[in-house]
């Protein structure tokens, strides 16, 4: 794909592999700069809303608009596909479209939300959680990424406004329908030797941050039983988060960000910061909260604390089922499938008729450089999501 | 302590609290400085020798000479006296002969050791490892800090010539005696309910990294039972460190860092590097054998891999009995203590007569902000020290 091609190079993160491409950096700046030069090529008029998410509009910006799109940020050290994608696949839509001499009958936009992985800032779908008001704003502009710069600050130096992010009922008004084509990330169309499907359900999924507190102290000086190390009841929670997972069906837990702090190898740590990444149908919330509870018991038998604090949210979504059977046959009866991983159609789809398309990944990976799909899938997402759009804007 | 008060404000670390002052950074080049200051004023030369460490000598430098310090770098996020009240009370120490109008009856110097906390480049006593070739120099040159700067470039950009690094057999010659000051890391004169002891010995200490590798992936997508997430081996593994330390006698075992690539809440780590801080009166290496057996039966039983480097050891030492026997007979019956605590003094102990002095520490705490030591008993320190260097080079 030419346009993946083109952003190839634009924040590839040599130390961990993969991209890191984070809302507002000089990477993710650069993918903006480059979706702009794409949409203003094609004549498409080019907007970034008050919650810093860009609109390129076919036609003039109007309700009831056929929207898709998807994200540019990544997670760090990210696959190449995760977001951008669907944004490709986007613009190559519209130039299918074209091509062919269609003329949409309601405005069609392709959209790029802002910070869809949370990778700075720490909520995910942070752009159309800000769009709907499903964040509340002012716990937004407080929240810090590892720096400690806030958003409000980042968004300043951003040049836009931070006083002027939230629910935007212009910009919700304008969608009549949401498709966002993304990467499969899972073995799903791989199983089914098929190269497109689409979108059934998303997981429910939360984020907390468990913070233990203990005594930081010299890790040779300090006597075993004199310790008060938050490492053991974090370590110790990892453990057994993985086993609430087990015992949970379809229950996933993740612990991928952990903290110690001050970090220093002959240190006993004071605290840390342990990220619980939990996902399940229905009760990831009671898993964490018995986890909770659990934490607070190995903490106290190390003489410990800890603090849990939900950083965000979401129960599982079940797509608009009209929509999502109109597409399945509009694709000759490509097959549905769910997904663990969170979107933010997801996110839309509590407001508006929201669907999603899903390309085959071969090796199932997400969120990490072996990521993949190949030329001809994405050519393939590309065919089918012009076929939708021209049944939805036809 | 005038000394403490002066440099109170350089490396002040404002998230981890406490300091950081790692090898040739800003906050140490800036230490640097004040220290050169300190020692021109007294009229005494300052030297760096081939592998970074400061010495101020009081009279010709020459063979045969009585020498004190300590460092002046820190763990991150560590406390105000570990290291600097050495160099003060020993700079203290020659204003109070020189009041005294003692004259040396051998050169006498104040040395400043590079890197002792190995909070940089990860091994401990640097500057000692060095001069004594206690480390090999090639190995050396190739260490690296987080942002994957080498020693060797470190120095360049220091000003420094790596090529010359490595045992110091001028430097050596120098040495007849070393003594080295430092706050107490636990809490033994506290009990004593006295202000300064000699030290007896030091705990058998080494480091170790373990790096376990996983597949990378997404923490929503990925079934738990597809899952190879080297976060879970790692976590069980500080708790097979705590209870291998517990189970051997006066052992120590730390994990106060944790790094998990990418670090990402909704990403399952590739790698997690565990470093594991390990102590013991005999026995550490093969503690950490064991640990090492277990960290592969854990990391198979995951489908991940882990790959164990030592990255220091040194065996326990015990200080040159006549020379603290004498120290104490000089001090009218101090106290004499062991620590768990590794120190430049041990480096050196194995090639020179050396010596510790301890000044109490009422919060028995210390790498971290809590630390603390009285102004009274800094001055009792120092007292004490002079007495010595009196005795010594008397």
């Amino acid at each position: 794909m030419s346009g993946l091609d083109a952003i190839a190079g634009i924040g590839a993160d040599r130390r961990r592999g993969g991209y890191s491409r984070h809302v507002f950096d000089d990477a993710e700046r650069h993918l903006r700069e480059w979706f702009v030069e794409q949409a203003e090529s094609r004549g498409l008029e080019v907007e970034t809303d008050a919650n810093t998410n860009l609109w390129a509009w076919w036609g003039k910006p109007g309700e009831d608009a056929v929207v898709t799109g998807s994200h540019l940020d990544s997670v760090p050290g990210g696959g190449a596909f995760d977001g951008p994608l669907g944004v490709v696949c986007a613009l190559e839509a519209v130039d299918l479209l074209r091509e062919r001499g269609f003329q949409p009958s309601r405005p069609l936009a392709v959209v790029v939300f802002a910070e869809e992985e949370g990778g700075r800032f720490g909520v995910p779908c942070l752009g159309s959680r800000l769009m709907t008001g499903t964040i509340d704003a002012d716990r937004a502009r407080r929240l810090r990424d590892t720096d400690g710069i806030s958003l409000a600050e980042a968004m300043g130096s951003f040049g836009a406004d931070p006083a002027r992010i939230g629910r935007d009922e212009g910009a919700l008004r304008r969608i009549g329908h949401f498709v966002e084509l993304h990467v499969e990330q899972g073995k799903g169309l791989v199983d089914l030797n098929r190269p497109v499907a689409v979108a059934d359900s998303i997981l429910g999924h939360g984020r907390w941050r468990f913070r233990f507190r203990g005594q930081g102290n010299h890790a040779g000086a300090t006597l075993i039983d004199d310790r008060k190390d938050p490492m053991l009841p974090a370590a110790e929670l990892v453990v057994a988060a993985r086993r609430a997972a087990a015992a949970t069906a379809d229950g996933r837990a993740t612990v991928g960000r952990l903290v110690p702090n001050p970090g220093g190898t002959n240190v006993i740590a004071s605290a840390v910061d342990l990220y619980l990444d939990a996902r399940a149908p229905r009760g990831a919330r009671a898993m964490v909260e018995d986890l909770a509870e659990q934490a607070m018991e190995l903490a106290s038998q190390e003489g410990c604390s800890v603090e849990v604090v939900e950083e965000s949210f979401g129960d599982t979504v079940h797509f608009d089922a009209a929509l999502r059977d109109r597409l399945c046959e509009v694709l000759d009866d490509v097959p549905s499938l769910p997904t663990g991983a969170g979107h933010d159609a997801g996110v839309l789809a509590a407001e508006k008729p929201t669907a999603m398309l899903f390309v085959r990944n071969p090796t199932g990976i997400s969120h990490a450089p072996e990521e993949h799909a190949t030329v001809e899938d994405c050519e393939e997402g590309s065919h089918a999501l012009a076929r939708v759009l021209t049944d939805l804007a036809g």
